[in-house]
């Protein structure tokens, strides 16, 4: 499963729909390298010449930049919350699926640093954006807190608490990448189940277990 | 104690030095006023009307409106970053000292909603700033890892996710505004004291302590 994968086409009929599509993914694509790159000053022209398109087409799909960098960050996460939660649905332990997240995360984050960057340099709304990631976070939260095996105040709280912690990490990667952080990282999701409650040794002990069958071999 | 203090202007001679230091500090004011609103997209004579100055003083003190506000930021985090660490200087428990720095982060944060912006919109940059606050922080994390006190990989690290997760939890925090949230903010500093490692019951008897003498009224 690559649970970064790439943007999919809008579903069109025929082979106009089949372009527009491709265009608008194209667009998509290159929105999501400038925003990484941190060059979201640039004009239109460079975005359609990025996207390899013509500079008309840009208004077929998009009013403004600003949209279209908004739809481009929205579709990343997008994309990459439903992975994530292919891949824990069928975890029944909170703590395990908390601890699968923030080490795939992560890994994946060391893998595409372009991809992370898109999401540390919009700070804080990424943990405000409201989609599959978010969700599946709270629901896991939620559930571990109502059974008793985690002791935070609230889901939201938390999710902003481990979610924050988590882009702190990935920011701190980024600017001293390591050649090996497996055991880094794997430490630091024991330090989050121990904050949401869970006793040192069995935290340590879930955050070293293997990473399940689902999570390509690039990222274990 | 006022732990977030205006800008001091620099000590100039004479009343020709006054006027430009108090021109600069009415500037930089200006700076972190915008920089709080999200306001970094004004012009130049916005920037100065708002200061109350002349349009072409501004280029006395900055060449661009970038630099400008790199002051202006790294002005407020000093600020608030020194009066922090006189806060923990003479906290011998290292513990201790991060649950007092945590709470009270928060708790400031809440009260000046718009130095808080400044703060969680600069995102990672916070985090690499790299001042009084990174200092205070790493000196005390790393003393509690020497100790054994913590058990985290080590002090950068640590620093990384707990800081990230305060920067998470006023984004929060600003995005949903509550009456009381002082048993919240502690209950979560008992969250952080476990991920660095300690018991729960520890965790929560540190995290619910007075707060030093030192914290103004304002924030207990």
């Amino acid at each position: 499963m690559n649970i970064v994968h790439g943007i999919q086409g809008a579903s069109h009929a025929g082979r106009h729909g089949r372009r527009k599509a491709a265009t608008r993914a194209a667009l998509i694509q290159a929105g999501q390298q400038l925003i990484a790159e941190g060059r979201t000053d640039v004009s239109i022209a460079t975005i359609t010449e990025l996207a390899d398109v013509g500079f008309g087409s840009f208004y077929n799909h998009f009013k403004t930049k600003d949209q279209l960098f908004e739809a481009a960050f929205a579709e990343a996460m997008e994309s990459f919350g439903h992975g994530l939660g292919r891949l824990v649905e069928d975890v029944d332990d909170m703590a395990r699926a908390v601890s699968i997240g923030f080490r795939v995360i992560i890994r994946v984050a060391r893998a595409k640093p372009g991809f992370a960057s898109l999401v540390t340099r919009s700070g804080s709304a990424a943990l405000q954006f409201d989609g599959a990631l978010r969700r599946t976070s709270l629901h896991c939260i939620g559930r571990g807190i109502d059974s008793g095996r985690f002791s935070m105040p609230g889901p939201e709280t938390a999710f902003a608490a481990i979610g924050g912690s988590l882009l702190g990490v990935v920011t701190y990667l980024l600017g001293d990448p390591m050649s090996d952080t497996d055991e880094l990282v794997d430490s630091l999701a024991a330090g989050v189940l121990r904050m949401l409650g869970l006793p040192d040794e069995e935290a340590r002990s879930i955050a070293h277990e293997d990473l399940p069958e689902g999570v390509p071999e690039e990222y274990r």
